[in-house]
């Protein structure tokens, strides 16, 4: 609950803030600008091509897909610390209701022939299994390749990096399962990530990234996704510096099986959110969040054909999807 | 709006329903039961199987994607006429309200640094492009294979039925570019498909349908999709026939350019949603609404890998997706 | 429906505001600073006094209560033209969902004897009977008492003028009967009411307006309600001059019987509002849209005493309401 | 949070239930029949008439209002252990965005002149300080005056006893102050109240209760409402029997300053939360949560008259609202 959960989380991260040094002081911290030109919105998802596409779909080597979503329900783990609403889902219309209701006037025969149930549901854009767009995370009032919050920020989301502007995104994907590596079920409670341990885990698998991949990385944390305090409690995660070298190595999309992808708290003193800026509004390269990567990992799958389409929703910096990875060769 | 389109729409329905003659007395009609057993919740989706997703994975013969989905935005056509939720999104977080407000507590030069924005949305799930799960519709209180309202529908939806048990689909689609085959852009207002459309649509395409085709039927009504009134007002559709046919042809998905799926009105007396109730409660075949398949019948791609995996939302009866194509050879 | 509403109200606006002379140039229009001191956001709300409340509660001479309020229903008239969410209700709980989803973990038993229901609903603020905080409209980034949005409104609105500061609000009412005055039963479309029909009504009903007042300007468009179409469009309102002389007579509250107190559209060049502008961001005078005059009209009850108590809505520029009026001496 | 909140407090509830003996075993407990006839919605309600509203503004002594409603905030506490939604509001308009997106197409110069803000909101209806509609709670499928919900209850609440039926609420309103009268700040966690208690209270305050009256307990919990879990856990409150005194002396409507009117977790075995059906759905009185007392209580104003207008939602079992109390000799 709201009133409890702040106490418990926030002053720690208060306090690693207040206690970091200034070794990463960061006001000159920038977003980046798009080597794909001025008007360029989607970063690093522009390296998702024909010539791409068919490369990895002409890999696959089964028929065998793995659902990479969590379950959408009342109740489950999200982003509500500072407010966000929690995901709902009512009926709109029942068998029973309509025939009482009699909303479209045919009566009560016609009403109990034909049984009519509809769903409605709302959502924080940030839950469950879903994509960040670009313009979730920025610096200093720009988004990446340098659109302002004061020119592009209307009521309706942002006129420039929202969510509706990705493609279906079909690339290889690499699950970098770290649990596996340092020999755990679980990464420890706010463990950051290092690139020493991307690189071993990627040694263990004997998988190289290459440039156009689409990075899974396991913290093992997913297997409490049903108890939704121990999810949410300071969950390991990536590092400016792990994020930026598989970004270095040519991630287009960086998914993890948490809710923060950063480590929390975070490790640096100005910026309290540096995974999410770093990659989003500097390198133009999206995150992802709760995503299921254990039957992948229990499968020992550690590349695959990855698949994912967002929702086209009009000027929202995210959407909730159901990536599918499909094992190639 | 809501008081002048009810009086347009309703009584041509009303009308009809009464017009029409008794030889479609549907008083027998009854959901189906499912040949996959009594706790099948899916119906034909059980046809989709390693095999039969590595079969068509195999035929791919280019990175072509054809992105078949909609923008969803506030104000888009969505149904309300029988008082559904439209859809919506608003701004939780934004640069300027998180300096205003603090709510992490980290003050403004921290907040002003980074910059945060954060969407949320609400809809009615068969808004946009969507898919209906079987519970959508179903017969004298029950849905297919048998499930009954009074044990399985809860008020977060149905126990049984729901869209989360959907798989991500992957199969074989067609085009049938019906509004092709009648040399018009878009089919009469009203128009009835036939199952002699589909033949020859079929026919002059060259594709034979085959068990477990997803199939998309294009009526050219998505090319008005921009005008809301003339968009949703009297659409073309499918019939019990014609839709049965598809059925007993194979398909394991029926999508349509359109609203309704249903020719709207509906043609018969008892059932003011035949189509639906048919294919969602009898045939256990989830149908799809405003599919965009313009691009896809402006380039002659009649077949192709189809992609589609709707949000896993635990007992909703449809979901938003965004499928994908990819020719085949 | 938006997409047909827009081209007939808004061109209209449109010509109006290109057509109107430059004699209403308002380049200098600047929002009015309290009487009340810097720091008040409540503005003539502060003539609410213990002595005001006692003075008008004094004179109450029976106890028939007159409520000034509609329903709230789905498909209910409300702006939706600019993108507002239009007001929603559903079913939370219900006895027969109780029994099948056991949210409480007590079993079909003890459920199925406690028979409960719970209901949730959503609306814009500015929905049926209510009143607009001073926030509601500003003029060039500030409101009321020069309060800037740049420093104030943050993503759960405003820090400063939300209707959370208003009182409940019990004053002496005054009934202007505008419609009756001018002998009919509604004011013409797009009728902009007129000083000299603001006094000549006052003295058709021999009452003089005193500071301090509660003013309900009736044009009889409520008797439309039913007719969302109708209700809405075009509807006649006052101007800037005419409700600036019920300000400068003392009123402390504004409310008039249809959707916008404004003549819709408005009459001037720069301002697309001036009613709602001068008034809330120039007079601090709160105004009230949707209130139903029809009794109060028919009984020819012309001063009463006004009781309205907004919900505590946090940093909302606008509550709902249900005002009452009861008869005084 | 729901996934830890439940564990702390079903378990209590579930424990008392299995615990408490037969004595009240209420296998027999049906709803009540109205004595104002077999269409009557709204219960003792029907008591307030022109005759005792006057009777109660005749004895106003003051213009001094005591404001009993809390604020609704997000993050506010309420009920959503069973997975009811939680407050929320947010921003349809903002200065910003209205200059951004342009909604009503007048343009920049236009609508950076009009500075325009617009709230949304959404809300559970049990939230905050409310009232509860008859058919809330009932028993064995139907609500007080046998009407069920298998005719009654739609897709949009209930077609009887629906909150919009209640009218404005004028009457003589009665603090007793328990809290008090045992000489403690706030009663004890799960401190059941009794008819003694209630007694007591009276005595003290020489006030005795008449027909008619709208009672109004106070536990003192209310002190506590920032706190959100502090104040939601285990409330003191009232027992069938304490309620029950209250009904035979002749309350219309009973309020309490926490957020369940019940003592929490309640003391029977068979209905989980008996003061909320027997009020209910067995005498017809109203019952309204997180009423704020503590002024009155500090100013030891114990009898006052009481204003409160239920927003008319239609088929609503339940209402957020503002009452008001001012004092009477």
């Amino acid at each position: 609950m709201a009133g409890r959960r702040r106490p418990v989380v926030w002053p720690v991260l208060l306090a690693a803030l207040v206690a970091a040094g200034s070794a990463r002081a960061t006001e000159t911290e920038r977003v980046g600008m798009s080597p794909f030109g001025p008007n360029d919105e989607i970063g690093m998802l522009n390296k998702v091509t024909p010539e791409s596409v068919f490369k990895v779909l002409r890999r696959i080597s089964s028929g065998r897909t793995y659902d990479l979503s969590v379950e959408f329900y009342v109740g489950m783990p999200s982003y509500y610390f500072l407010g966000q609403p929690r995901f709902q889902t009512w009926n709109v219309h029942t068998p029973q209701g309509t025939i009482v209701d009699d909303p479209n006037g045919l009566g009560k025969e016609k009403n109990s022939h034909v049984t009519y149930s509809g769903t409605a549901f709302s959502m924080y854009a940030h839950t469950g299994t879903h994509i960040d767009a670009l313009s979730h995370f920025g610096l200093q009032g720009e988004i990446y390749n340098g659109f302002k919050a004061d020119e592009q920020l209307g009521d309706r989301g942002w006129r420039k990096g929202g969510v509706e502007k990705f493609p279906p995104i079909i690339a290889r994907g690499v699950l970098i399962d770290v649990a596996r590596y340092k020999g755990v079920d679980v990464l420890p409670e706010s463990y950051g990530i290092t690139v020493a341990d991307l690189q071993g885990a990627l040694r263990q698998q004997n998988v190289a990234l290459e440039d156009g991949d689409v990075v899974m990385v396991r913290t093992g944390r997913m297997q409490w996704f049903k108890d939704n305090e121990k999810y949410m409690h300071n969950t390991p995660g990536l590092t400016r510096e792990s994020a930026s070298f598989l970004a270095d190595a040519g991630a287009i999309v960086i998914g993890v099986d948490n809710i923060s992808t950063d480590v929390w708290p975070a490790q640096e003193s100005r910026n309290w959110i540096p995974v999410h800026s770093a990659m989003l509004s500097q390198r133009g390269v999206p995150i992802m969040q709760n995503v299921n990567l254990e039957q992948l990992a229990a499968d020992r799958v550690h590349q695959f054909a990855w698949f994912g389409a967002p929702l086209r929703l009009r000027g929202a910096d995210g959407s909730p999807m159901r990536p599918v990875a499909i094992p190639i060769r």
